[in-house]
């Protein structure tokens, strides 16, 4: 027992403890302040990184151990309460930091409106990027009620920013009307319903292309992810969406940052999604970073 | 803003203000006292409606609105506690008169037994009715413990009073062995565990039929309705329950009223089963309201 | 039963449905964006109205009916997600029209910080207002990392507007030591930990002022308003914040508005809070509305 | 280990397995029909027998431990579901044979309704008895909705059989006007609010008399007791209602049977108060049997 | 009514009262302290017989009903709290008590390691003795932090003492590289992830040999089985589960007894997994015991 | 932000991040395993960290800021599941080389037994040294079922070691016959129920001694702490821990350390215990901590 050192304990399990030798950076954006319906995302970072402990460390499915990538926690980036504007701001200003630096961002929302900042400083390094988008919802908005910084907008910015034909999402199932047109008319893909056999006839498209994947856990039907702010009945299987991850991991893709947001711990009451999001990040993780 | 109107905070999301000039009329039916198990049924309208507010108003599945069907948010029925004589009654009265406005009766339970006296007042309107029924109980016994007006006895009523052979019970999954004799025996359809294949056969048979369509929450399985009195394992996913309202609403069948009950708030820790239900209203209201 | 007309089931039990008879106005200010640590008490206002249903009506302490006051639910004002700026000046407006038609005002939070625009409208009404607040914090800091509109500052806000000699706060156990400062060197009267007895000696020198009471139910020990953002133990019990709205109704004050704030549902698991709280909004109607 | 016999792990902890033997019969009393707000309280009994396995078996305010008082657990009365008349009689003629064989009566709620008949036959071998009551709510209604076998009227239907001046109400904070004044017109004492100071004002006045008590678990405020149907704030604590029993069992009164009702399990979420309601009963045991 | 017998209400549903008249033992192994996540099982036993009265008798995937076979539910192992050691002990002595009486044990976890003594004690009977495993963990460990009884470690044990080559697991998802690489080395069957179709390719080789069926309630996919201590994502549905269990059922293989154990209470939110594991317990009375 | 530093985001709040310059270390011991009722302890030190970002830096109390005390948060101990044997050991020793840097100790549990080594160490460096036990349990006995190491022995223990008058207990209200008898004949103090008067009364007579202070959470009432394993009803309210906590602080007794135990966050739903702890917690740092 070393009790003299800095206690460490709650970090993603087996994060390395140097920064500059660490491939990757997982990092927490603890926001939700523009969530419209059931806020309680800001807590998702801790909550996951906490349940982690009850992972294993190998993953039987890409057969490789967490000791075979070296990971950074860096914790919850601190975000000013109910002010978006700065929120991103910082979000991005670190994102860039670390892409200086040669890491893989790996991010843990907070609501999905933390993954525009992320995708824009992404998007400055790698300018072939592509977007992997698993999600109930389109997140196409121009703004909620007037305001363009919602949970509801980050895919249209990100769309418009590198251009629609960029970006890809699968599993959703709850839009407006005008948003599905405006996907269709602007080239934008948008597998309905379905994830896992749409992104197998994807992958292979975007061979050799840097990608970022951003994974909504509401993707996940309620059965598999009760504990996010806006639950819509008819998702996908946890099994579906471990099977996609591997998926674009034994692809030809070249990941380049990716992020899991909106779990809710306060709506998680055997904390079922926090441990479900905590193995998801295992194997992106595992399958991710080279 | 216009607050000295009385307020109407808590219907089902984009009701129409004005019962003359709406096709569909929704209403609950807050009554649990004849249940065996778990009681509290009574409050699933009211947090069904609640939870409607998270709703998008469009379905990518129909490629409708809710703007294009004008339906009346009518409040519960207000029913006398532990009295399930007087209940009924009140019921089908109730329906009586929606069906002489000609109005689309769509139901929120509250127990099962609910639908008797809606069944029964939509048969005395429609004399060639069929029932599409979906739950994880065949609810066919004559009495519980020598009481008719039962939770497990709704299905026989009805299907002693239009004709066992009218009844097209799915996803049966539990049930005395008698009442499984008696199905077969008087010719009701009963499908054990199946909804979707079956319902898909026997569809275009009912091809012109007035149909009521009648779906206990606990057909599906405890993963995706842990909100319900008596939950079942191995029932079938919210996806396939959506893709079996779609599949009645694209078929040749004329849908003249439905219901959805057992959703009970008390057992339902994040609004899963709410949420869920509310979508399927939505759904059925898109779908079966012509 | 008239299911013919516009369903208002879910409003403050027997709330009068017509405003202008009414003598108050009861409504909610679904706002939470502020909140530094657990958000929900958005949700705070529709939960009170729900379980408002299981109150009697008539209450033993004060010796008077519902029937006896006229009030009008006004439903939750409608605010903007995330954007404190605009929220503020929303309810300030709507306060201003309830005065201007001599309404008594009965708010429900909400963040804290919705109180301070009402008693701003309050003020401009009344220029000997006074303000008698309950809570557990001193919500006095100038503001919260940067941002003056926040949950920590009303009392603050509303000291600095109509001097701190008029703002007596009891309750009070959690703070920084600037804020207890500041009150003592600025004239403002804070009694802290105690209420019903400093409170019984501060009315009288009150005897004939226009007063404004806002209680944020986190006043009241954890365990009995668990259901609240910020919990902090060795608060009051739900009898001496009773007995302390019962001191102000027998007192000479003129009460000339209220509000209780911070309830927030999903931290509260049986429904305790949000039934006390709808307790104490029937005792405030019938205590302070003449 | 002797598990070739019956198997009786859920039953009141230290029950004795031989009912001609003891002293005492607990049993429960599984009935919420009439509940005309949160139902729940059916399942009461059993959680509590399952916590009582959490109880020392010694009292220190009693000094008694429970090896000195033989009682035996008879299990719950088989009611009938959604039937109050049936269930009332059975359990009358239940108790008639409990007193006929000169066993002291304990039951467990299910809802105060169940109180009723239990009182109605002890009243039958005393004639001199008088009903201590502790509550929350008058239940004094002669009717509820026109039903008046409801959890609303039990103790006007022994007020009116055995008069109102043998019944003492105590900590009575809810119901309506018409009941507080049919009780002070009919000579029936009802301590508002309070319990412990007029209790022990009482009992010198009943020296010697036969006395039935009868504790709805409401008359604790919610904080301590969050799992029943009807919370109300502003209640006694579990300190003052052990020392009400307390005072019962060192007073010169003779407690002839005694019950307590309306713990509901579902409400219930760390189950403190089924915890608390055994703790209760094992008072109740070694202070009322002797 | 016979109240003067002793009462017998927690009890698994249907039990026969008499030992020596039963074909089949149920019994309950209420120990957790090996467990190095989230404890809890300890109470599974008790909550799955109090939900078991929700079950209907019949089954109509067997067509059979419970009153076809005769069962006694002996209640729980009184274990040592806290010492492994001495409760697998006890727990073997039981068993090899309950097999010289030639019943059919089906016994209820408690924590994964129960299971080792068991199956020790079937496998001093059956000298062909084979084992089906389901579970999301492989429990091959040789020690847990150098603590060979651990919930990690029996599935080895076992493996060890009848030869690797007799135990069949399936549904792994989770485990050390190391363990997997055992059961490889050592000629010892595991189906990762999946569990119906390659069970269905065994059972063939099995038919004639006696078997153990042991199933962890893991195996389920978290979004069925919630209620336990290790939720690991990507699981089995139980639909699957119950397909399992009548796939083993309708086999040539004949079943000598069987367990379920790693329900866990206070994680299982509405009773969801305790209702699962009920219906399990049921099929397997029903499918096992011929 | 300096992101490349080693994360330390779950400490308790304002931990000082080196332990040579802290007078006090903050440590968690997270073991339940002797636990007889309800496990769940091993994560009260996670959450309390957690919650304590929750709490003002400020005590109103003792106007007193954290800024005033150095401490450092040393993390959890590495206790082996399931063997109190070791775990007693290992804080022993940790215990021993914190006292010998002249570090005051503050432990977090974890079951009471926790308290024995801890308690022992303490002793060794002080020879004059008093216990002030704050509990519902005496915590006597020799041995539950056996075995020594338990949960229901630390006092009887360390009493031994330093003789029984040195043992101060207060607001015990459960406990075998036995335990109260022992106490009684060797001297130790029990204040019976009663924890703040009596408290007083013994403070002066222990002036100039040094006193080690353990509180088990449960000392408070179910109301105030249902986060326990063991909740009994009739215990103190945090105001009255809170006040016991300033009467030792502003006593003459020198307090050398200091633990609070049994917060078990499973049963905690709001986290009201876990929050009630933590600030517990902030008074004894900056009440005993001089």
């Amino acid at each position: 027992m070393k009790f003299d050192e800095q206690y460490s304990g709650n970090v993603f399990i087996k994060s390395h403890p140097n920064y500059e030798e660490s491939q990757a950076v997982i990092y927490g954006m603890p926001m939700d302040w523009t969530v419209s319906y059931r806020p309680g995302s800001r807590f998702g970072p801790a909550r996951i990184r906490e349940v982690s402990i009850g992972l294993e460390e190998y993953s039987p499915y890409l057969d490789r151990e967490l000791d075979e990538v070296k990971y950074f926690d860096a914790g919850d980036i601190p975000l000013p309460f109910g002010n978006p504007y700065k929120s991103i701001d910082l979000i991005e200003e670190y994102i860039d930091s670390l892409l200086k630096d040669g890491k893989f961002p790996l991010g843990m929302g907070g609501e999905h409106l933390v993954s525009w900042p992320v995708m824009k400083a992404v998007a400055k390094k790698y300018d072939d990027l592509a977007i992997i988008h698993f999600d109930a919802h389109t997140d196409l908005r121009t703004d909620y009620e007037g305001e363009e910084l919602s949970h509801s907008t980050p895919i249209r910015k990100i769309a418009e920013h590198i251009g629609p034909k960029n970006v890809y999402s699968f599993g959703i199932r709850s839009g407006m009307k005008e948003e599905f047109q405006w996907a269709k008319e602007n080239g934008m893909h948008i597998s309905k319903f379905e994830v896992l056999e749409p992104l197998k006839e994807i992958l292979p498209t975007l061979a050799g292309r840097n990608v970022y994947v951003t994974i909504d856990i509401d993707v996940l039907d309620p059965a598999h992810a009760p504990g996010t702010g806006t639950v819509d009945a008819g998702g996908i299987t946890s099994r579906e969406l471990l099977a996609s991850i591997h998926a674009i991991a034994g692809s030809e893709v070249n990941v380049v940052g990716a992020d899991l947001v909106e779990v809710a711990p306060v709506y998680d009451h055997s904390e079922q999604t926090a441990n479900t999001a905590s193995k998801m990040l295992r194997e992106m993780l595992l399958g991710f970073v080279k």
